[in-house]
């Protein structure tokens, strides 16, 4: 299936001279929802995975689907505030500033294996910083899946050693 | 199943003398989050639905999973200025001051079966918002689906006239 062809570019958004891959336009049509899902699936059918976790918040979307077909758990990567029990957090340099994320600290167990899952790969710091989350609650990354990637901001990089997936490039 | 005994009660949160319903303490078991996903899928398998939308951000991971299973489009509904194209709004109140949701303006298409999905029905203004956004777009809401319901805030009331489930009831 060619899922490009379910992207919407939106031009100057969130900011002037940035085209936004906008993949709303794929989530409404079933059969590229469902096509990108099984990919994911594919990946790691049969692995003992765990633990899926999701980055808030469009990780959410597939992150859920994913741990329901797997038949494993779900786990929200949140933004500062959002978890209400004791979480662990990291920062991760935006181009101006840093943003801050956060897992529970009982949301993975020793030895787990995890699967982290997002809509976009661009500089990769968001994923970074869910990693270190992983690593510090001493889970077993077995990989990270992303519909998106945009290869010329390199972010696969920043993620070396890990297992990296991504179905769209631009 | 007993899907009390899988929410975490969490005091003082997100201010002094609430008692916060925890779910991620259910999203991580995954029998718990399994069962809750049929009880959804069961109220609307062969009602031909078209699309399911989400409500930011817990609602996409109940939402996505019942678009996979009903084979139907997901849509997100989104806080102004996350979606990238054209949108719709409407306002809701809040305690203190009110709060926007938002559609694509092509999200859904006239005469389209809806099933709005969120993670928790307090008083309403939410989904009722939602609900709105829907109907603007012409689309035909079969139902709102809740996994948890504060009885004591009357959510319900402001959302008469829908069919609303929900599966836990504080």
């Amino acid at each position: 299936m060619e899922l490009e062809k379910f992207i919407r570019d939106v031009p100057d958004f969130p900011q002037k001279g940035i085209i936004f891959k906008d993949i709303t336009t794929l989530l409404k049509e079933k059969e590229a929802f469902q096509h990108v899902i099984h990919l994911m699936e594919e990946k790691y059918k049969g692995k003992h995975v765990h633990k899926i976790v999701g980055i808030e918040s469009r990780g959410f979307i597939f992150g859920g689907v994913l741990a329901y077909l797997l038949g494993c758990g779900f786990v929200p990567a949140r933004k500062p505030g959002k978890l209400p029990a004791e979480t662990i957090q990291e920062d991760y340099a935006l181009e101006y500033g840093t943003n801050t994320l956060e897992l529970h600290v009982d949301a993975i167990a020793e030895g787990e294996n995890v699967v982290i899952v997002d809509d976009l790969l661009a500089t990769g710091g968001t994923a970074q910083a869910v990693a270190k989350l992983v690593e510090r609650l001493k889970g077993n990354i077995l990989g990270i899946e992303f519909l998106v990637e945009l290869d010329f901001l390199n972010g696969r990089e920043k993620l070396d050693g890990y297992t990296i997936s991504s179905y769209l490039h631009y």
